[in-house]
């Protein structure tokens, strides 16, 4: 039944050497990979308009600089990341490169940042999905924590799936919304061009602006780079290219900062030249659209494939948060069950994971996340800065031809993204003081769980020339109810193993055990038969004391096996019919004793 | 911690010898077996006005004769179940009276009935507790399933600290309302014969009333005997009171019947003589207690224990329950769990499914049980007739000197408890025809149960004489991940017991399995190394099928034994940190196999 369930949730399972069928042409990995930062297109211009027209709208015109800045950071950072690819072509995530370069405690940063981040990432995409869906039918509102949790139910299935599977049912809405913005734009542009855009506000490019100070623009600055958040997801995820892998990446790197590139700034130029001032009710998007087609069909066909492509930037972390738990858990930094893969080759323990804790987050934040975006920026421009710095020892260490000019690239893209995280710091420091506890608790949990690996493999150490195995004497102690076949049954089993074999029965009353002696003389199974009495009519506690006894005596030369009995009913409730000593001697035998435990089987035929 | 909590809650375990201290004294008894009977007194009389109070004030004089028919089958059913505790010393419940006299079948359908029953009392008494408190604070109001599981929890805790320790506590309440009833009854007769009373509503005795018909009159009757359910619960607790147990038991049941009649047919009396019809929105006890004392402290002492005793009544089903399921076990009929003793000598296990059944049962409702009551009630007098029909065939069978006179006794109880039964089938049909699902459907899993535990005492069975334990050969597999200290310590014990190891590695590729291939000869343990190649990534599946091979192959000679590691972690949550393959493994082993599977611990120090 659950097999089953499985097999048409997520498919058959997949032969190992089929992982190279897995592997992601560009179009589609530029499907899976991008999702996120092409989504940022749908909010970024929004959100530098919405520090300016703090001023008033006469301080609008200053998105321009100021997108053309956010421009400059993206062409510094694909080209940073460019290189990386080149350098890292295993996959350059930041933790790889700042744990190469400048230590496993940066690179722990960096990689517990971008995993907090993930988390984030998947929470805030459902609930501003959901968010989308609820708006449209309003009846629904009482159920958006359902609503996201479906959604990230939905993911994980199609992720499980596999990469390949889910990147060509993703590619149509990911190019839908890519189509849908140069429409928008095109279609924007000609209309201003041939003069049929009156402008709503005046503001005049150049026009000093009372009021305006360094801090603000930088502010406005800030929140304009939070739509190149999801940039480094494609450095992460080299290993999931067709070969030659790392020209593949680097090729959809770039292919991905054109198309954000070209959409971020034409957004922005059109909402400066419609004059268009942020709405509380209304996304700058819309207005747009609505200024340039009319409510008809093609503005409904642009916000559709907005609202899918915000959802879909989940997918970006789905598809990087397993990767980066895979590395973080090869170097023994997270559980082992990160590395292994599923049934459909992906690695489902991360995506699970994944799922479940971003739906935590949903439901303790009831599906308000809205808070947690400033915090999900910060997550980001901190690995980014720490990858750049490892990239830049990385050229002063190795020195190749040539160096000066990606160093450079790497210094400027370095002190960039690094006074963007400050700026968040300072300007809001109100909502991302939350990543000085999570950080801090995330790299703690790295090192417990990196350092019981390591004493784990120091006692498991094995000197092959010197240690061998070294039998000794075996005593088997048979807890016994009664004389039926299945003590006659383990009696044969413990017998075909070793002539050192006690039964234990515990009896209540002197009636019981006497009887039990005389028939167990009577049957002389070649067995000798040690009788408990218990005063607590509890099975489990004396025959703990006796075999605690057995071992004190024995244990420096014989191994002592407990044998237990186990009933295989032939219905699952006829499980209930049965008191389970068997189970419950068996817990208290791993929590408390050294001795071996033995599972007797017993099939009951009816 | 969870046994320092279960003890603070429960109390220390108890010696088996302790049981005797645990019996009940006369008095003690009747707080624990009455509170059920007792209660009925709070709405017997009401029960009876509901009904006349249809064909006007007039017909509320009916009442009178019909208290004394109810006064009359009350003693007929004390009488009777006198006889059958003196006939049945170690427990005379309906059950076993039914099946010692009427066959298993009929007995069956006694118990069944008298459990379903025992878990209405306790949701129906939790309600009406509720429905108490939240008329005093209508601000529980939206809690009342909460504090409906709360009352539940109590009682549970209360009987699993066992019965004296409940009786105690409980005798206290009990014993108020009894004297709480009589100062009412005393008082009010005063007050009425000292003329005070003034009638508020003319009812003469005797008046001709338009509209009566039998049909109503046994409708009033048969409301009025709901005041009699709980009388056979002294009759299934024999074996809980101070020897000599039947006698004890006894004079309990009479104290019981005298003060219950007292306190009914006084109740009765007053209610006529105040002229008290039944209002929506106050008891008729109520109304007698204004009117007698005043809205005073007088009434209000009788007001609060009233409501006590109400929610007590579920206590007699916390007596009677587990009882009940231990003669049902006894008998096979019921999971072998109901006959075990717990910590403090109660049976546990019937205490807390108990519990947890009637706990769905108001969250189902929704803690609006009134619907059930009547449910309840044909559920006590359907066994009520067994057992009487049962007593008569005994006395028919036997013949014991004078067995006409309680013949009689039984005969009358018989049909007048049949005619009840027919009584309420007919008059409230829509309510109680749930019975014809509940009872065949726990008669069912009875018979289910106790097919399961006789096939499985034919299946366990042995002949002492001729059959004997038999050796065979043995071989042990030993999965191998690596070349560890875990595996040197597997292979020692495996050659501890024979000499027929085999070692079972699984890689995923060519390179791990040459090198795996390699380390072994170098190693040298002594033990062959089977590599198998895994395709799917899956350790389990490659392993069963070579599990498979090596049990077909050798069977008929050998037992089959599997080795496997299980890590004992310091810290609990380590465990989260191995893949969990032992636990896997063994899973699939029990399901499918018939191999043994031996668990050796291997304890880590960090």
């Amino acid at each position: 039944m659950v097999t089953k369930l499985k097999r048409f949730l997520i498919g058959r399972p997949m032969k190992s050497h089929q992982l190279a069928e897995e592997k992601l042409s560009k179009l589609k990995a530029l499907a899976v990979l991008s999702s996120d930062a092409l989504s940022s297109v749908a909010y970024g211009t929004e959100q530098i308009l919405l520090v300016l027209i703090t001023l008033g709208a006469a301080a609008l015109w200053y998105s321009i600089p100021i997108s053309i800045a956010v421009l400059g950071l993206l062409t510094i950072l694909v080209l940073s990341y460019r290189q990386t690819i080149y350098a890292y072509p295993s996959g350059g995530g930041a933790y790889i490169v700042a744990k190469d370069n400048l230590g496993i405690s940066t690179g722990l940063v960096a990689g517990g940042s971008l995993l907090v981040d993930y988390i984030l990432t998947v929470a805030v995409s459902a609930s501003a999905g959901t968010d989308a869906i609820t708006s449209a039918i309003p009846i629904l509102h009482d159920h958006r924590v359902a609503i996201a949790i479906l959604m990230i139910l939905a993911l994980t299935l199609l992720n499980l799936r596999g990469i390949t599977e889910s990147a060509s049912i993703l590619m149509i809405p990911v190019y839908l919304f890519v189509v849908a913005v140069f429409i928008l734009i095109i279609g924007g542009g000609y209309q201003w061009a041939t003069g049929h855009v009156q402008q709503a506000i005046p503001s005049t490019y150049g026009t000093a602006v009372h009021g305006i100070t360094l801090f603000i623009l930088l502010k406005a600055f800030s929140s304009g780079c939070s739509a190149l958040t999801g940039v480094e997801a494609v450095s992460n995820a080299i290993p999931n290219f067709k070969t030659p892998a790392e020209r593949n990446a680097a090729k959809t790197l770039m292919m991905m900062g054109v198309i954000l590139g070209t959409m971020f700034i034409g957004i922005s130029l059109l909402a400066y030249a419609y004059g268009i001032a942020p709405k509380a009710n209304e996304t700058v998007v819309s207005q747009i659209a609505s200024a340039t087609f009319g409510r008809g069909i093609v503005y409904y066909f642009i916000q559709t494939v907005t609202a899918a492509i915000l959802f879909l930037a989940a997918n970006t972390a789905f598809a990087a948060f397993p990767l980066l738990a895979f590395m973080l858990a090869k170097d023994r930094f997270m559980p082992n069950m990160f590395t292994v893969r599923g049934d459909r080759l992906g690695f489902s323990n991360g995506i699970i994971v994944l799922a479940i804790l971003s739906a935590i987050l949903i439901i303790v934040s009831g599906g308000d996340t809205e808070n947690l975006i400033p915090l999900y920026a910060i997550g980001v421009f901190v690995p980014f800065t720490l990858s750049q710095a490892g990239m830049m020892k990385r050229w002063i260490t190795k020195k190749p031809t040539g160096w000066i000019v990606p160093f450079t690239i790497n210094t400027i893209g370095m002190l960039t993204t690094l006074t963007i995280s400050l700026i968040f710091l300072v300007t809001k420091f109100s909502q991302v003081w939350l990543i000085f506890i999570f950080l801090p608790t995330v790299i703690m949990i790295f090192k417990k769980i990196n350092q019981h690996y390591r004493d784990l493999a120091d006692e498991l150490r094995i000197d092959i020339a010197t240690e061998k195995p070294a039998p000794k004497g075996s005593v088997i102690v048979i807890p016994v109810a009664g004389i039926t076949q299945v003590v006659r049954n383990s009696i044969s089993y413990a017998q075909s193993l070793t002539d050192d074999v006690v039964a234990v029965y515990v009896g209540f009353d002197d009636e019981s055990i006497k009887k039990m002696q005389r028939k167990w003389e009577e049957w002389n199974p070649g067995v000798r038969l040690i009788v408990l009495r218990s005063h607590y009519r509890s099975i489990v506690r004396p025959l703990m004391k006796f075999i605690d006894t057995v071992e004190w005596k024995t244990a420096a030369t014989d191994h002592v096996t407990v044998l237990v009995p186990q009933f295989i009913t032939k219905s699952r409730w006829h499980n209930l019919l049965h008191n389970q000593t068997s189970l419950l001697l068996r817990a208290y035998l791993f929590a408390r004793q050294d001795v071996k435990i033995a599972t007797v089987p017993y099939r009951l035929k009816k």
